[in-house]
């Protein structure tokens, strides 16, 4: 069995050897770039584990893989443009390297290049590979509507955040494995399981995510801390903060966030002395832990021997950095 | 079989039943926008009747036509975001109506509602249809980044405007009638005649709609006339003008066309001046006429008695507005 170090390798090589026969380099330079830029591909990792969970036959799972890596990359180069980011992975994003104009292109060209690498699966599973992936990318795109909209609406309640994180990220991990079940030859029972599990993990990442974007090491985040509160974001943190706070606090935190130009690092400060109080980042490790451990409820009702799935628990350990 | 006309109320009725199973009215109502704007329809009711031509049955094409359509319109939607246009068809587009980002996310969004039309063939041809139309995609966003090419570069040869064209028009229209052709059951060698068909009438379209940015009815066409001059667009019109002018007629087309700020009625007035002395009109027409010709013999050598061509014929002669 592959481990992940084993499947970012083949996943590395399989991204570096998609062909963009386009004929232009202008249109393309930017698609290479975004996709050197590293990263944990965890959504190729996590197909490609998930079929090798089922089968020792990964091969035809490979290029798809990658195409849900392009995907992912499609929909942070056009969430940079919506967000004005100018920075990702310590590197220029493509709307400031380039402009807004070849990102918009470029990111295009993506969606249909991650397409081409769906049309390489066996005639077999295609089309239930497509229809599983074109479902994601759909609710993709509505959960960044939704995150859109959070940045105009001052209340924000969990549940309503779950919802949106469900689309804009977990239904990407969840059809990642459920794709990678389908190569696998799964039933649907199980190909199902892997979905529930995909979709919990998904989530469990996304608030993690969050709580990096404050919490974490700049230099292993690759951009400034604190980023979600510059821009107003409704994250994880500030969602439960609001549910929590008094009303002292929540007028604070509502202030801060519909406050105009001020200056960023006295306002991050702030920010984050409310969370500080209302003990934020150890609730938020826990709800991500929850998530966890339900995604590895599903993974355990997958019908493979326990040694199978060793694997991955030892992935989401080692990318959750605690021990599960 | 059906005529043009049919055609048309069958795809509008079509793409009026598209359901968009997002659960956000914000990311759909400018995909609604964009699609009940109207417009010839010429990629679907081509598709159709290119199907009709080999089959009396066109049902298992209606969706999958419906599809080339909501694509056409997503790249409408992101090249109007790149063309800063604020009109098209008489109506605000996306972009001036709501927002650039939410112009950027409905049009992606456009491109999935799009595979997911595609997805909804029958199973036999669904690859087949699937390659076709992703093909077409990525070569039309290789287009699009030659035409942004070419307003950085002041000379453009006309064969460079011709591959450009080829690609971010004609490719859709190629793909659509071969797309018709598989649907209607055609073999290989029909299926390449009809490609080869649709990508000279996407040519000989795309010529015309120069034509008529600067020399139509600004009613009909939905927007100012000599919009193309004002945005220095490299048009078939300037590219074989610039081919025919003499050295005083191509440095006053440069210095138009490199001025900064100036009054675009004067710059319009003074760009077609040179044109009509040029004869670029009459010159326009009968290139574009020897597409349409060119077009036509290909529609002759596919193998199907010829009046079941007839309606191709007839359809092209009333949206070319003469007889071929």
């Amino acid at each position: 069995m592959y481990n992940q170090d084993a499947l970012k390798k083949i996943v590395e090589k399989a991204i570096s050897s998609l062909s963009y026969d386009t004929g232009s380099d202008r249109l393309t330079d930017p698609v290479k770039y975004v996709l050197s830029m590293g990263g944990k591909r965890l959504r190729p990792v996590l197909a490609l584990m998930t079929c090798n969970i089922f089968s020792d036959k990964i091969d035809d799972a490979v290029i798809p893989a990658a195409g849900l890596e392009v995907f992912h990359n499609f929909t942070l180069v056009h969430d940079d443009i919506m967000d004005k980011a100018d920075i990702r992975r310590n590197l220029p994003t493509v709307q400031s390297k380039w402009n807004v104009n070849q990102a918009i292109l470029s990111g295009d060209v993506m969606a249909f290049i991650a397409i081409d690498c769906f049309l390489q699966s066996p005639p077999a599973i295609m089309h239930k590979v497509l229809r599983i992936f074109n479902r994601a990318a759909i609710d993709v795109c509505t959960g960044q509507q939704l995150d859109m909209d959070f940045e105009k609406s001052h209340i924000v309640s969990l549940d309503e955040y779950l919802v949106m994180i469900g689309l804009k990220t977990a239904a990407l991990t969840a059809a990642s494995a459920r794709i990678g079940a389908c190569f696998g030859g799964a039933n649907d029972k199980n190909c199902s399981l892997a979905e529930e599990f995909g979709k919990n993990l998904g989530i469990a990442f996304q608030i993690q995510d969050d709580l990096l974007d404050l919490y974490g090491d700049t230099h292993v985040f690759g951009k400034a801390l604190g980023g979600d509160i510059i821009a107003n974001k409704k994250t994880f943190l500030f969602v439960k903060a609001m549910e929590l706070a008094g009303n002292a606090q929540k007028k604070k935190l509502l202030e801060l966030y519909t406050a105009g130009e001020t200056d960023t690092s006295l306002k991050i400060k702030a920010v984050k002395s409310i969370y500080d109080e209302l003990g934020i980042k150890t609730i938020t490790e826990n709800i991500a832990g929850e998530y966890v451990r339900s995604a590895l409820s599903f993974l355990d009702l997958i019908e493979v021997v326990r040694e199978r799935k060793a694997g991955m628990t030892e992935m989401i350990n080692a990318l959750l950095g605690r021990d599960y």
